[in-house]
């Protein structure tokens, strides 16, 4: 009524959608049949993808701001959830992928030469717009990859590099996060305190446990305090740019220390999103690693392995991608850090007022 | 070095693909962000239905002949196997698409009408193709559907209605099934022995029931002779042929009684092709059948329910499709006629001989 | 060192837990392999049931409160989508039993009669506690389920009827809701008269469009002058009560209205969370309602359907129940009231403020 | 009528499995919530696991015979297949385990020292039937686990680990595979003569190519001519058991062929159980290898890393695990030694003959 009718296949574009499936087995006189799901699995991918660029996108600006409205929270979250929720679905896309076997394969293989999935521009733009750094990214294959791009793509992805990516938003709006220090209270030195406190005591336990050798209470001391000494990494914050430049973190002092106090004090009204987003980044992380290793498995079974060539191959660059392209290991890391919630000193009443609603 | 080198992106029609989103908010100047899950939703639905369409085509191309080589059997059925997987992929689509609420689709359901998931024509086609037959199908959202239709794709459909479709090709390979009559075999006669036997055996242990009062013993006894009464249906063509006529059944008998004789003899080597057959078309059905009804409950969490008017909103249609829209409903009912396993006569030698391999 | 070792197969009961499996057809003489599966499948239906009533519980807890702390609403949204992630899971557990064919089932169903899925005491909790009332089960198998329970599951199951249910707290939850009126404030005449101007303009554009004959405009006039009409059970208390009386809500009028306001302005920091909490129960009756129908679609495939008789059969009942047994069936039909969010009227500055967080 | 009546609540034994949840944590008087999570997921892991052994000893009986007969095809497959479904269901289960969050876990994590899904009993009963091999196991965990287990349980492997595994069952039904040599045909010789004349004919192409410069070609050639050479190891039996014995291949040198013979010409009725078979085998395989990265994953995300210590980590282990505890690792490699279809020499008539059926 208010808008001119609108046709189910028009509005979706089925015309050019449908019609943008061309097997080279057909154009060479060789129709291979499993050449045709080869196809659509990697066109859904691409839209998938699109799709993921899209929810990203958002997600950026909202978070490229210097300051984020807290109606936005919501948003934003179900924005990233949203994306964990497409890339559980393409994890499931490789049983159907699968059904080809690695005979079938071959009947089309040679004529894709080198076509790879390792082109898809849109998947490493989203890589890339989370945070993957061009340094990061394993060696072996980063050359051949710009080459392979076309002049505008490489234009494009310049510039999503000089943007700032989801990671060093993040880092920013974390490293922003009151509560860290206010007049009378100083989250780090109370935290590090119930820290000491807690292994202290521990120690104590162990010195008196009447059911233990002195030769095991000097091992279990010495492991407890080797890893009291590792939180030293936490509350040093020269040690900590010290291993940052090491690459062991990446977020900043700031914002590592307020990703913990969202962590431990996530049930505060005020943490409950900021809380929801951290978690949101992992799962995307874990999810594109599983992504990433399903198709290192799925490499292998569908090419074999070279033997006595050194060449790597595909499932192998995949395995090793697969740990090094996460981009929030700092959150997996983060973990370390954690001490039971019996021991986390509560909050004082005037910042958890601070946290809460008041109507 | 055969081929032409190919590149990932131009193999795949990204540049058609990827730009065939066309928000209708976007164009009106109201951009909704979740118009484009919508867009991209039901694109992958369109590109996934497309290829259930190449390989339901494949699998016709092989029942549409008048003998199917045996080397076909495996071929054929890990079509249909692929098809499964793909549906249950779809399925779980619909998570992705309930991360839409219901408001934000309010922002741009209006602009969109009339068009609808009805419409697809690619779904209709494999509906089609399977078996549903127009009388099948629920008969008030018939008229819309062929007049929505363009001039091409009704003639089209008009086409395939023409042709046979898998149904009736399966029914015709099952008629041909040899074994179930030969000069020394009549599987009917067998089976319909066996089954009075069991039924008989039944009766007199009933009757022979101590614990059992005599009231119980008539009840119970009636109750067998009731269902022993219901394979009537089975055994007398006459009668089958009435039913059939009434759209009890829609094999004719002949295939029908096939169907039973892969069933209960599955194991036979000769056999364990068309028995994976027929769990095929079962589970495309089930899967199928899945699909509406996941769609009926995210059409009602999305749409609400009117009040107070009685038009047939879409979850109901699609609630009842649901059920009426089965094409392989006989494989369904088939259990119904089933005994079990030690009640199975055995087959005769001669006839267990001709269904192995000799080598 | 704090606390005794414990080793993995004491801790987890597995000595009980792996001898629970007793197949009637060994006991019988008459082993039937699929049996086990059967067993194992239900014994995990089980257990995660178990589950969902340890997170209901919980839940169940907080709700009961008369005034729930801001602090619980993270923890209760947790166990409410962890609810929904078992039930995702359980609902794929179908797939494994439904490897087992009609066939193989026959070779020990008859030594299992009368048990049935019917029986699990912890589903018919699960239901209760979510809400689900003894009048709103179908009449037909509500005796027999009774009859079936043991005494001390009887007593069990009208304790749990005696306490308020999950919609029982959650109703009163929502009419506590502040926001809906103050002084200089009031909800539903703000969104009375929004419903009010979008259809006046919606009325007004038919009449003002050239391209519409005067027939056409008065037919669309009708239909939104109905549409509009069906806001009255919303806007008229009494209306809405006589209707609520005869079964169309359940809802007490308040808590309708609030779960209104906090679905139109659910980005509201103090709304987010009770959006969430809303979401998952549509999610948990969904979720439900999919494994009703599931088993009803499996029970079909494994069972036929008797011809000729008249008796309820399995499948059927659970067709039935699928959609009878929703609890938070206002949440799905709210979306009828729903208007677009261009038109909802913007929160007073003042009100807004006291949804959000001041540091 | 014939059994006694069975009531669903007994005869599934809910009794011992409802009641064997305890809680660690409720013990020591510091009840965490989601240690529940933690026992049901765990239990419900383990009677699968029953499951899946259940199923392995009904396949391992029928391969432990010294002729299999062609009626048992389906129903070992059929076995196997099933394995694959509870697999890829179990798999799903991390998502469901991962809606605790790390420091829930770290409420009773303590408590549980030292018990570890390493201990899984059962999950290493599983991979020892399928024929990983004690030496295959990752030596770090390898004592740990055998002192873990029970006196019984350590019987009860060595057991195991005396009778022939699944792997060493099929390597001798595959070594016994017909068709690989008869009086006419010498399937070896044919498949060498194919890859012989397939290389060699693409050296030709790119000696005649004129768009290819010189050095080019010589580049080509090379890589073609290694890629020949690799074959050697197909071919040449006594380079073939040499690299056998450094751990290349695992399959005896019959064996391997009997695959390769299978998967070529798998759609020769005979042979198309016998595919799905190996399979089926794969499928597992890649099911556990992604359980077990799955878990990887998880528990880095669950723990964290330390650092600076140098202890094997739970999440190193998996991952390393993860590659080497591949039973079916030829299945895989076999790919290696594939030609497309069209150069695969056609069966002659009188082999396919014995191939197929004759009624």
């Amino acid at each position: 009524m208010k808008y001119p009718p609108v046709h189910y296949h028009t509005y979706l574009g089925l015309d050019p959608l449908l019609t943008a499936q061309h097997r080279k087995s057909l154009e060479y006189g060789k129709p291979a049949h499993d050449e045709m799901l080869f196809i659509i699995v990697h066109q859904t991918y691409e839209l998938w993808f699109k799709q993921i660029l899209f929810e990203l996108d958002a997600v950026l600006k909202i978070f490229a701001q210097n300051e984020i409205a807290e109606t936005d929270m919501g948003f934003a979250c179900a924005r990233l959830e949203r994306i964990v929720s497409i890339l559980k679905l393409v994890i499931g896309q490789v049983d159907v992928l699968e059904t080809m076997t690695p005979l079938d394969f071959l009947d089309f293989r040679d004529m894709l030469y080198p076509a790879s999935g390792f082109q898809s521009f849109q998947w490493r733009l989203i890589e890339t717009k989370l945070g993957l750094r061009t340094g990061d990214r394993l060696a072996y294959n980063q050359a051949p990859f710009f080459k392979s791009l076309t002049e505008e793509q490489q234009k494009l992805m310049l510039d999503v590099l000089d943007e700032p990516s989801l990671f060093d938003s993040l880092d920013k709006w974390l490293a922003r996060t009151p509560f860290l220090q206010s007049k009378d209270y100083n989250f780090w030195d109370s935290y590090k305190k119930a820290v000491q406190t807690m292994f202290n005591d521990d120690i104590e336990t162990v010195r008196g446990n009447p059911r233990l050798t002195e030769e095991d209470k000097k091992k279990n001391i010495e492991g407890l305090q080797n890893t009291l000494k590792s939180f030293d990494a936490l509350f040093d914050e020269t040690l900590f740019e010290k291993l940052r430049a090491e690459g062991q973190f990446r977020l900043s002092y700031k914002a590592w220390q307020a990703a913990l106090l969202i962590q431990v004090y996530r049930d505060q009204p005020i943490l409950q999103g900021p809380f929801r987003i951290i978690r949101a980044l992992l799962d995307i992380d874990e999810s594109m690693t599983t992504w990433r290793y399903r198709h290192a498995l799925m490499a292998m079974r569908m090419l074999g392995q070279k033997i006595g060539t050194g060449g790597s191959s595909g499932h192998k660059y995949l395995a090793e991608a697969t740990a090094k392209h996460k981009v929030f290991g700092d959150f997996f890391n983060l973990t370390t850090f954690f001490i039971p919630r019996s021991q986390i000193p509560p909050l004082p009443k005037a910042i958890a007022d601070k946290m809460s609603f008041h109507y």
